[in-house]
């Protein structure tokens, strides 16, 4: 859903993009393609690593490691690499927990294992009709960002503020994902006390 | 810190106070109740927990267990433990770590060990002059509140909102202390970003 949300907002601003699966035939992949036009593609998660400029890992934080593998590293090499996803773990059902936190984060440990990829993280704190779409809000609040390489952070950057987002806050290295990984936790509470997935976090000074 | 903000707000609300303290003696303790005028009193931990009607933990999160063995569980027994602490270990350097999150939090820690006692976390999302003082900033933003009593609740928003507080989130049981504990690491990185501790989560709609 999250890759859906991102891949048409991207194409429907004039980006080629290519969504990549496990398989090179997925069923939803090939619809989506099918569905929006020339400049919308699909196959596999190497397929896709290869067709990118910037890569976007929009899979389950618990397989974004094994869906980064399939995508290949030499295929990866030297491109931003943003990271939109949470270790989310619902397997023993609500409230989900966190597959890594605290003194690491998804968005390090990719990046400890894909050591020639600028991962950027971001996006990842919101519900992805927000992502796309800031101007749903009244106050779209704030998006985060992190990673160790600054130019693709400014590239990142410069992709959030085409989608309508002005209120940026650059949390520094990629260590910084522990912080923005660990608002899921009152990000789900907060969903089921407002009864919807469209809020946002904004720092208020 | 946070305890002397607390207390001397509430002093100057007409309450009256007794700090806690390991020893009687304690050289703050004793200067913040001199200084306060006839409401405000010190003693120890069970000094204090005898006396309040609402008890509040603004201890350390490290100490903050043994904090309140030394206040006693008969002097606790039926209260409302309004808890503040945060579970932050800096003993490695920055950015702290927390010593307890994910599936579980030191607001369930401190429920299951007091069982009798009504914990009611909130207030640990933000600096203690933000805390008694929201009308500090433009907008405040909120204050999240949690806990197993809805009658404790219910009184400590009442408190909440003598200080000025407006936009208050009820998350629930004691269990969204895991989401507002985890909060911490990216206050952290905040406060770090924007070089001031006056700032604050704001939930947009």
């Amino acid at each position: 859903m999250v890759g859906e949300t991102l891949a048409t907002k991207f194409v429907s601003m004039g980006h080629k993009v290519k969504m990549g699966s496990r398989t090179a035939n997925n069923e939803k992949a090939t619809a989506w393609a099918s569905k929006n036009g020339g400049l919308a593609s699909h196959g596999t998660f190497a397929d896709a690593a290869i067709f990118g400029e910037i890569v976007f890992n929009c899979t389950s934080g618990q397989v974004s490691l094994e869906a980064l593998q399939l995508a290949g590293r030499e295929n990866l090499q030297g491109k931003i690499l943003v990271d939109v996803a949470n270790p989310l773990d619902f397997s023993k059902g609500m409230p989900p927990s966190l597959t890594v936190c605290n003194t690491d984060s998804l968005g390090e440990v990719i990046q400890r294992q894909f050591i020639d990829v600028k991962v950027v993280k971001t996006l990842n704190t919101m519900n992805c009709l927000l992502m796309t779409n800031p101007g749903a809000l009244k106050d779209p609040g704030n998006v985060f960002i992190c990673g160790n390489d600054d130019s693709a952070k400014a590239e990142v950057e410069s992709l959030l503020r085409s989608f309508g987002w002005e209120k940026i806050i650059d949390l520094g290295d990629i260590s910084a994902a522990r912080g923005t990984e660990q608002l899921l936790p009152v990000w789900v509470r907060l969903m089921g006390k407002l009864g919807t997935a469209m809020f946002n976090f904004s720092i208020v000074q």
